[in-house]
């Protein structure tokens, strides 16, 4: 038994967290302290709502969209909370470093807390490429590399190219994207036909997958609102739009995916993921769009571009670039998030004044650049952490237990067709 | 595999759904705007929160407790979804043209999807009486039928009965109840008995049922008082028995559901549904009753004619009426409605001045009027609605592929068993 | 067939548990009033949200964390949302009873129904230590029993010891986890090995544990500052210091799990429980704490706690002291709450001022009197209630029926391998 499954966890692991975890509670002994301002009430407990509604999303709902692989839905879910805890731990520590680099302490808020939340998303949306071929040990060194790039991108945008928090924080999607494809690239590997059976869906998976997603769909309003409590109308319409769009992407998600089986048939794994395509097409521009059928039309884009990829990417991915997306992440988050950055580069640019056409032209510029730089660091940090995380010394999965949660996890009984 | 499986989506629905789709957003762009004017944020994110409460409601809660057919589950919950994202968009519009018929535009607020998610439930509860038997094509048509008679009798009743949105809405239940048989009725057909084995729960599917259930029954408070966020003490009030009967139902549909077996056992769909009956029969009437006990003896009533009904009438319905319910639609929401109903006149004539005997006669009569209203456009709606369902040109599924996702899912392999 | 399962709920159940409910209506028609004091609008949310939370915790939480038994999964679920909506009832009159002896009537406030499904979570963490050994009259009479003894053991705490609602309500942990050991006890049989085998978890059901224990994960901040309402600070350090807690819990369980592994491999059933350890721990002292790390340390040392006692007490308890503990109570609530509470008194011992050092050895005193008053009337009352539990009028399942859906569930066909 033993012969049979690397020891691929077996001491690393436990010793490598247990010895970040104490490194990260000795850094919050010296470096930190609670927020102890005398804030309004009404505010910190809408701050804390918001809060708790992004953690249900992360928690609740990347826990569970991964989990429809036929045997790896304890890896996704519990892996997904692992890498959430230790994240939010260290990037709120960082958010911190960045912000506030003169200041002696750190000042922890619920808001940090929150954005730390925020951008651990981005590893949560990554390892959706690598899922079920990573070990745990790898997946807590890309969560570290990536929350910290994602960290110090948003503050070299913050200061060079846009102040606003929420547009910067809106590059996730596409930062994300990026960075999961370079590292499945660096992943690559001939998977024989019997692995292939194993990266399927399984009947009662699956309702825990559209668990997820149904979460997913629910909490998005709050997602794309949640850094602009300042602003009442604009967070209306942040959840105005971004319901809209949700609504139109999970009508033609649906539909799309039925156009394109020759006997009309719907495909779960289009709906898993294609319904929340609106969502984060509209997610750079929710607060500014005015009327609802620009989100519609912004939902209806992303359900088709979004489905479409479904259909075709992983054919020409897996051939071509011999990148094998599991959790089509491209689709569901790489391309509809490039679709809202365009979008949201056309919008403000429309409303721009351009009888001042030198300033205009200059945000534009800034908007496109802060596009760039979000893509290519997502694309060289991911090649490089690719690169890392394929050394022997992290004793990877060998390819034939990919997708299986029995290198992971103590089974009771090892009974067949579990 | 190809003339097994009759065409039944094929062309239509992806073609019908995204023309739908684009007629949505045309009529959008030219008739609605948001709503601009500025308004008390801490009311907006309540409304908000509301909103959010009653999505949860809808989307996981209506998904899942439907999800427990052995082999429908994917169906139930992602149809669900479908029929929410697209009553939604309707029913927000057609609400505003019937509430402003002058004005030429919509303004959208957020009550105004609030709304129109309460009037979509309508369709989610009317789907269960012919779950697993219509395919998507006649569900959409359905939804648009009902939602659209729906909003037609709640302004009927407004103009011309009671002016009380709360009250107008909670005749949901009865409409919703009727309308849903007369369609089932319309789909009668004989079932053999292997279809019949289809229309089983299975344990794990159960699991899943009962997910919906629980999500029914935590918010079903807040669904009961969604539409009474002007007037605190009436909200609290709703809350307040809303939950005690919901408390007492639970306890008694357990109990009854094992007195009515042989052996003490429980039955398991008894308590999806009838644990329910409680929030339903309190719906009318929560912000009327002042003291607990009342509220706990709608629940005990309650639970004791949903149990009972779930007993007695499938035989009845099955053999004399020749009406299959898959989903328990009548017991679980059309009795308890009705009970609410008639609890609702008889605590307001009990609370009418009669002194002024004749203003309190006529109210009665109004109210009555206003249930019979209801249940008769249901009914009559519902009959019409079923017979257009039935016409040959929606390729309706044949009845050997009932109960079966089979027919509108890809499966990645079709093995034994699944 | 009506001779293999013991007519263990025939007859009894319905009959008891109808004429209790029975009784609750008469005893609040009698003895309760609603609360109709106008208050702040916005308080009454803030409330009513919170005790929304707690529901979710206990229903959705406790329902699914104890459901990943092969073949016990809906008795885990639907007894425990039988006996919340049973103990809540009674839970409410009771706090009533002993705050306001002498009035006439038992206001009931929506505070006091929070107050009551928190005294109810009692119940269901003890019914975790004898899951799928009590038939639900035995559950019902353990129930009724367990949350008067906390009721009272709360009251003699605010009289004669600690006057803190929150402090006094956090001794719920320790208090029912000895409860449950000693319920335990008195259920001690031997296991056959065919028994121990239905004792295991199920690939499939595990994903709903899961889904239970991240509710409970991500509500538990609620929970802990659900009585600290009235001060934004207090209220704000809790949910902070939870937060940090569970995060840290959760990254140590799963390190430890899988430092004692031969193989590397993680333990399902401590990520069930352990990661959780973080906010049982920082229960009690979590309005205190100032800092973060301090709450990390906590959840550092309650995380490996919790899965140390996962792997060395259940042998240590099955062979020597006969105690089969099925959800592992012992080590999710007991220990962890333990040292909350040694936490607690070490914490407001140090901050209080020793320079009155009767006064402050006086308050040291009361400290552990109150936690010894738990631990004591856990232990005694739970032997009571056992010896009382296994009387043989109650008709209690046989050994050989234990863990098993079948004796309390109506199969709609007893498939093999179902």
């Amino acid at each position: 038994m033993g012969s049979k499954y690397p020891p691929s966890l077996k001491g690393f692991l436990p010793v490598w967290t247990l010895l970040l975890e104490a490194a990260l509670i000795v850094i919050f002994f010296f470096f930190t302290s609670y927020d102890t301002s005398s804030q309004d009430p009404t505010k910190v407990m809408d701050t804390y709502r918001v809060l708790r509604d992004v953690t249900i999303m992360v928690a609740l709902g990347f826990g569970f969209i991964n989990s429809s692989l036929q045997r790896y839905g304890w890896s996704s879910v519990a892996f997904n909370l692992f890498l959430l805890a230790l994240t939010v731990q260290w990037a709120a520590l960082l958010d911190g470093f960045l912000e506030q680099p003169s200041s002696k302490k750190v000042v922890i808020k619920l808001s940090s807390i929150k954005l730390a939340t925020m951008s651990a998303m981005s590893v949560l949306i990554s390892a959706g490429t690598i899922l079920g071929k990573a070990n745990l040990v790898q997946l807590v060194l890309m969560a570290l590399v990536e929350v910290t790039a994602f960290g110090v991108m948003r503050m070299i945008q913050t200061k060079y190219f846009i102040k606003d928090n929420h547009v910067n924080m809106m590059h996730i999607h596409v930062f994300a994207a990026y960075f999961g494809l370079m590292v499945a690239w660096s992943f690559r590997r001939p998977l024989r036909e019997t692995m292939m059976q194993k990266d399927q869906t399984a009947k009662s998976s699956s309702l825990f997958g559209m668990l997820g997603t149904l979460f997913l769909w629910i909490f998005w309003p709050h997602f794309n609102s949640a850094l602009l409590l300042d602003s009442p109308k604009e967070r209306k319409n942040a959840m105005f739009n971004t319901y809209y769009a949700l609504a139109v992407s999970a009508v033609t998600a649906i539909s799309v995916s039925s156009l394109f089986h020759p006997q009309g048939k719907i495909n779960m794994n289009h709906i898993h993921n294609a319904v929340l395509a609106g969502g984060v097409a509209v997610g750079a521009s929710c607060y500014l769009i005015s009327s609802p059928w620009l989100a519609m039309v912004l939902g209806l884009v992303a359900g088709i571009i979004s489905t479409g990829g479904a259909l075709c990417l992983p054919m020409c991915f897996n051939h071509m670039l011999e990148i094998h997306d599991t959790g089509g992440v491209y689709y569901t988050f790489g391309l509809p998030g490039l679709l809202g950055e365009i979008a949201h580069i056309v919008l403000t640019t429309s409303q721009d004044d351009w009888t001042k056409s030198a300033m205009a032209e200059y945000q534009l510029l800034l908007d496109i650049g802060a596009l760039s730089l979000a893509m290519a660091m997502g694309l060289i940090i991911g090649l490089l952490t690719g690169v890392v995380l394929n050394l022997k010394i992290w004793r990877g999965l060998h390819v034939s237990k990919y997708f299986d949660d029995q290198s992971f996890w103590k089974f009771p009984h090892l009974a067949v067709g579990f």
